[in-house]
C-alpha cells in the first residue's frame, strides 16, 4: 500500500486488527519452531503430524479472519466507487477463497 | 540430534531427511515471519491469503513425507513385532491422516 | 424453475447458471454412482480413492462458483439496502467460507 | 481386481464393509440430488453451501474408512510377500493421502 496517511480517508481493512493478526502470526512462528524442535529431537511422528493439523487449523482462522475484514471494508468501498471495480475485487476474493479451499 | 546409534538399533522413521525436514519447516517458520510483515505493513490482503495459501501447502508436503516415512518404518516395524502393535499403529496413523484430511 | 420474472424484482443469485449448476451436480451425482460400482465391484482401493478425490474437487468447483455468484449478487444487493443487512449478509458469507475451507 | 475367489486366501481390503460402504455413497448420492433441486428451486446460496461442505466431509468420511482397511490389509500382505512390493503399495498409498490432504 502506498497511500499516505493524510490523504486516506478509508483505514486499511483489517487496520483495528492489526496487533491482534500479527500476535496470532507469532503464536504460529511459535509452533513452526516448536515442529523443527519435535524433528530434531525424534519426536514421534504422530504427534508431530498432530501438531502439523493445529499449526493449518490457526493458518486458516487467520485466512478467514482477514477474508471477513476484506470481504467488509475493501470489497464494499469498490462497490462504492464503481461496477467494475467492484466486480474485479469480487473476482479477486474469489480467487483468493478458491485457493483457500483447495489448499 | 541426542541419538547414540551402539544403543539403538532401529533408526527412527524420518532418520535420513531429518536435516532436510528441518531446512523445510525453517523455510515455513521464515514465510510465516513474512506474513507479519506483510500485516504490520499494510500490505494488500488478497496478496497475504495467497502467500498464507503458500504456507498451508508447504505445512501439508511436510505433513505427507512424515506419514511417508512413518508408515514405511514405524507402522511396518509393528506390524512384524504384533499383530496387536500393528493394529494400534495403523489406527493411530488412520486418525492423524483423518485430521489432515479435515485441516 | 417456477420463477415468474414480473413478480420478483431481484433476480436470484445464480440465475443465469442455473441450468450449468445442474448439469455440473447431475455429473458428480453420476460419479457417486461410480463410486458405488467400484465399492461393490472390489475396485482396487488406490483407484476408488481417487475418484473420490475427483468428486471432492468437483463439488469444491460448484461451491466455488456459488460462493462468487453469492457475493455478486446477494451481498452487494444488501449492502445498497442497509449497513446491518450487508454486516449480516458478510457474516454470513465469512461464515460459509470458513466451513468450506475448513472441509 | 483380477484375483479368482477361489486361490484367494485373504479378503479384499474393505470386503466386510462393501454393504455399508455403498449404503453410505448412496447417502451421499441422495445429498448431491438434494442439492440439485437445491438449486433449481433457487434455495439461498448459503444453505447450497452449507450441504455441499456436509457433502464433502461425508466423502471424506468414506475416503477415511478406505485408507484404513487399504493399510490395514492390502499393505500388511503386500509387506509380507516381497520388500518392493511392500514399498511400491506405500508410495501408491501416500500419493492417494497427498491427493484426498490436498483436495
Amino acid at each position: 500500500m502506498v497511500e499516505k496517511p493524510s490523504t486516506r480517508p478509508a483505514t486499511p481493512a483489517y487496520h483495528a486488527d492489526t496487533h491482534a493478526l500479527v500476535n496470532r502470526l507469532r503464536r504460529i512462528e511459535g509452533q513452526v519452531r516448536g515442529l523443527q524442535r519435535m524433528v530434531e529431537t525424534e519426536a514421534y511422528c504422530i504427534d508431530i503430524l498432530t501438531q502439523v493439523s493445529a499449526v493449518t487449523k490457526a493458518l486458516q482462522n487467520v485466512a478467514v479472519s482477514l477474508l471477513d475484514d476484506h470481504l467488509r471494508h475493501c470489497v464494499t468501498d469498490a462497490a462504492r466507487l464503481s461496477p467494475e471495480e467492484g466486480s474485479h475485487k469480487l473476482e479477486e476474493a474469489t480467487h483468493a477463497i478458491a485457493r483457500l479451499i483447495r489448499s
